[in-house]
């Protein structure tokens, strides 16, 4: 008997999300769930530390399972690797931990990084990397704006219709908008966040870029407690998972 | 009557290469003259500064043509890459330039990039975009190799059978090689290189950064003339052309 964490990489396009659905297997949960069955015989549940989107990325998501078996951790990720090849999904870690360890219970901090570039040509090399924003955006603006966002907060103006969540209040711990090489990248660092409310923040950002709202706007869309206030829904292609704290 | 310089960059993944072939329609340039008879009723020639091969990306590739009568390089622009972007290449910038403008022949220097991932696990998010190494590389070693390679000297241990350059001596002018986050990027650059000559030369590198052969060993090769001498052909994703010095 032995429980193991997994560092799971994967490029979000192709998949249906991190979730296991009845009726499609294009799960990134189900295809390592199937990695695993290959690789030991045996049939797990795979707990993610939280689920992603269609399309979504991960650079370092976090997810744990049980094996009737003690394997050697080591030999487990080259092996789990070889069946996963093929695909958009590596096994970046993989280690034997306590029993009691759980991804998603005790995930103190999750971490997402946000990534946009902006240009006037569509992408080439970054296409499913990143949203591409045909014109330039004050990164000074958008740091001020996103000031309003941290602390704890009512966040229905940024939640999905569908997100499931008892409540809205969340807390936000850390915002970093930053400019590397082409890309402008945004740190976002919560114990847990609504269902697209990194993507429905991130969109409201990027109009105060643009120009078209200003900073201060966005301390009055936040207390609205109104989607329909907020900016669109960023592209699933630009987030990356990046990470737990434990 | 008009001289158009484009810039342009490209994912090389599922293209021939630049140039155009008889036999298969998906070279870059045949894509992008196609673009451009859409955008402006005329065929051109569209001559580029170099010929990249199949899987090789470019940050900017540069190429020239005519057009009879006179367009606005900025509205070009935006027209080629509204037929262009479905694909994976994309016209960075077009600008109007003296009738004696010649992409390859003005050409002073060339400049190529190279990038490695080196980590056991495949790549996901990277896929096609570098060449995955499953040890650890000696970045310092490498750089000594390196020097070997520097000023003028006869190619032949790094240039493919196919190569159809009348001289195998070149030179070369810089290489660079850093970490940059999980890549180790190399710079190269010279007036010309010989068909599968940086590709070769990275191969060989890693041999050296794999501590399978030394630093030294690089002289050896390189004076030896002999291509079974040097190290593998390094894959084709791996690579970007990087720009172009007039």
């Amino acid at each position: 008997m032995g429980r193991y964490k997994l560092t799971i990489e994967y490029k979000g396009r192709n998949f249906i999300g991190w979730q296991k659905q009845d009726d499609n297997p294009n799960s990134i949960q189900e295809i390592i769930e199937k990695a695993i069955l290959g690789l030991t015989g045996e049939a797990v549940d795979l707990v993610g530390s939280g689920r992603t989107d269609a399309g979504v990325n991960a650079l370092a998501q976090i997810a744990h399972f049980d094996l009737a078996t003690s394997k050697c951790a080591f030999k487990m990720r080259g092996g789990l690797n070889h069946h996963l090849r093929e695909g958009n999904i590596a096994i970046l870690d993989c280690a034997e931990v306590d029993a009691a360890f759980h991804s998603r219970f005790h995930a103190k901090m999750r971490h997402y990084q946000y990534q946009i570039i902006s240009r006037h040509p569509h992408l080439t090399l970054h296409r499913d990397l990143a949203w591409q924003i045909p014109y330039s955006l004050d990164i000074e603006e958008m740091v001020k704006a996103s000031g309003y966002l941290l602390g704890t907060h009512n966040f229905s103006s940024f939640r999905d219709s569908q997100c499931q969540s008892k409540s809205a209040i969340k807390t936000i711990e850390k915002i970093t908008i930053f400019k590397e090489g082409e890309f402008i990248k945004m740190n976002f660092s919560a114990k847990s966040f609504l269902h697209h409310q990194v993507r429905n923040m991130v969109g409201t950002l990027v109009l105060v870029g643009g120009g078209k709202i200003k900073p201060e706007d966005m301390k009055t869309i936040l207390e609205s407690h109104d989607r329909q206030k907020s900016g669109p829904n960023a592209p699933a292609s630009g987030l990356y998972f990046l990470g737990v704290d434990y």
